[in-house]
């Protein structure tokens, strides 16, 4: 994973714009955002799953870029003072707090323009009909039926006691369209005979829940010094988790159901879905 | 032109979810914040291109709709606290004072997916290369080295004394580039043997970059009863603007040597440029 991890990374710094292009403040502060570490999930997905189809690398090297550069966006304006008001990401201020918000809100926003263009600009898939079907699934995932919608969502729960299908329904959106976009980006990227899409689709659903089981349990479980943002912020901000839901005890066995249904649906794919078994293990794995 | 008007109205309100379907607060607000007039210049611009090389008039809608909600989602976040920080707009109260901080941002941001995903799902061009062009237009015109980048030179000039080049460097990216984006839009939707592109382009750059100095001289010279929006805002906020720059005298003259550019290029087209006669006329003779 750290060969992929370091493919992004550099994909990343090639095409965001130099930071002395004008305007320079922007261009730096979009940097700021999008290189400063991370775990780099939904860009391994795209790999993963672009390697099930014999993908040619450098596609996925765009692909990776773009769905990277959504999420980078939406945590940049997530952590503003009008959204979750946090200071630390990363191990890092925030960029509202490194910068400003004003420079956070127009980063956010040019870092979703740069994900269509990326998307947009070179051959990503045999044929442009199926890029332009990769540019509309992701605009899908992005927008208000996706994550920005479970964004909204998630601001409407505060204090609110939510059932686990209502839970559920907002993390399908929140953080699960775009892992589960990841996923169908990377198969997409090249024509794939050998390759049960549904089942790949399955996979993705369940690892995306997975992801966020996951994170409520590390948020309050783990230590900011550990997670490089702010631990315990759900319960501080009072919002509903699988935690506050089901409790720790429960949470965690939901974690290791869906961990087990993933790891099912991958023994039909080719080489047993290959590494996508090892982001699986990293994504239900992490320390709590 | 209130016919195309009419016709990107509803085509908007057909693109737009309904506000009925989850999350309901953020599917209203999308729709308070593009639904609620304004002149549409832009999908008038894409139409009259667009009618030029005799495109689809079906096409031509959702182009049209993806342009406008790409300016929607720019004055939504412009309005908010952070940024000029104003509570009107088209006579109505801005978004983030309607509903609020946290909806604003996510309104735009849902917006900005939206035009990605109009331009992706259905077929928009005679060949998916050109409409992959499309979206690569409109991304670059939004984003950083575009629209975005040109709002973060306005932050950054706020008290400053710009000089008329680098005046023109911020608006011909704040506002110049998602109009000129606009033009070409239209014009790709077809296959067009006779129309030059490049007189097209010089058009549009030259409309563009009027339409700011008229808004200038609105601006400084209008009510705020007339513009729906609130005048003197420019001086107050002491921004630099072509009336500060020029005086109101020579701002005008600009103005007026700009439409006589903008006209002579037109007889360079087919039928004189038709319909982009008309919005020159609109553009340029808006009441001061």
């Amino acid at each position: 994973m750290l060969e992929q991890q370091s493919r992004v990374e550099k994909a990343l710094n090639a095409i965001l714009p130099a930071a002395d292009q004008r305007p320079e403040g922007l261009h730096s502060a979009m940097r700021y955002a999008v290189m400063g570490g991370g775990k780099r999930v939904r860009p391994l997905l795209v790999y993963a799953a672009g390697e099930l189809v014999s993908a040619n690398p450098d596609r996925l090297d765009l692909i990776a870029c773009a769905v990277e550069l959504i999420h980078a966006y939406s945590l940049v304006h997530d952590d503003m003072p009008c959204m979750d008001d946090d200071s630390l990401r990363r191990g890092r201020p925030t960029v509202h707090v490194e910068y400003d918000e004003s420079t956070a809100l127009l980063v956010g926003d040019a870092l979703q323009s740069l994900a269509f263009q990326v998307l947009s600009e070179r051959e990503l898939a045999d044929e442009p009909e199926g890029q332009l079907q990769m540019i509309e699934i992701l605009a899908s995932a992005a927008g208000s039926r996706g994550m920005a919608g479970g964004q909204a969502i998630d601001l409407e729960s505060v204090g609110r006691e939510l059932s686990e299908p209502e839970l559920e329904f907002m993390h399908v959106r929140k953080t699960g369209a775009l892992i589960r976009a990841s996923v169908r980006l990377g198969a997409l990227c090249a024509r794939a005979h050998n390759v049960d899409m549904e089942a790949l689709d399955r996979f993705s659903k369940v690892a995306g829940l997975g992801f966020q089981v996951v994170d409520d349990l590390l948020d309050a479980q783990s230590s900011t010094a550990i997670l490089g943002k702010t631990a315990g912020k759900d319960a501080s901000n009072n919002k509903p988790t699988y935690v506050s839901l089901l409790g720790v005890v429960r949470a965690r066995d939901l974690a290791e159901e869906l961990q087990r249904d993933a790891l099912d649906v991958l023994k039909q794919l080719p080489q047993g879905g290959a590494r996508l078994g090892d982001i699986a293990g990293f994504i239900f794995n992490r320390d709590f």
